[in-house]
């Protein structure tokens, strides 16, 4: 079952801009920095109650993010990641319900989590992720 | 002080189609409908944990949802709202670190909270709103 939202993923042109918005604007802490080479993105995470916001910055044009900025230059919101203890039971839960899968099993994401992703259109608009710490690994953020 | 992700907006074209999804293939419970003539919309609520996701139906083509479904016709996260325990010294914050406001002042929203919107020019693209319960209300979702 989905416990939580576990994060929210957000576009940004560069974290050296957005960061201070976050943090002076909204009073919120950043976290942790880290880049992810598998997804050409720099990241920036702030907590904010049980749920992170994760700031990412494209590397390359190839990133996926870069793609979504080439649509929504300001920036915004890319994906919703649900957190649940059990991955691969909401996975078929979805998979029966009719919904499109982009990935059939979790694999390594970053922050020592397991994930996978919705087909977006399936999930009327919203790019959507299942996460679950990876046993026996440390939480990162 | 921002102490958590009160509510996600979502935009929708039908909640008849959107709320089978999250019900079905997420395993979410609709806890509540309510439409909202102020902005033109019919919604439904979930939560998951500590956070509310807000389904948005328009029911007229002049509600902000409506433009946005234009833009974004398969639907998408219109605004993510920060519950706060003192929304006009956030509100105060803000302005101070150059935010441009929508709302100078918080004013009554759905479910008996206060709530007003920074400009999404101000905030690299997010749609942003600080809500708080009005004093003496009960919240109804």
């Amino acid at each position: 079952m989905l416990k939580k939202i576990d994060h929210l993923g957000i576009a940004v042109r560069s974290l050296d801009e957005a960061v201070p918005y976050y943090e002076k604007a909204l009073g919120l802490k950043c976290e942790h920095r880290e880049e992810v080479h598998s997804q050409k993105v720099r990241t920036a995470f702030f907590a904010v109650g049980e749920v992170h916001l994760e700031l990412l910055e494209p590397t390359d044009p190839e990133s996926p993010i870069a793609k979504f900025l080439e649509k929504n230059p300001a920036g915004g919101i890319h994906h919703i990641a649900f957190g649940t203890d059990g991955i691969e039971a909401q996975l078929q839960q979805a998979a029966g319900a009719g919904v499109k899968l982009i990935h059939e099993k979790p694999f390594d994401g970053a922050g020592g989590k397991l994930v996978a992703f919705l087909h977006p259109k399936s999930t009327f608009g919203v790019l959507t992720e299942f996460c679950t710490p990876k046993p026996g690994a440390t939480a990162q953020h």
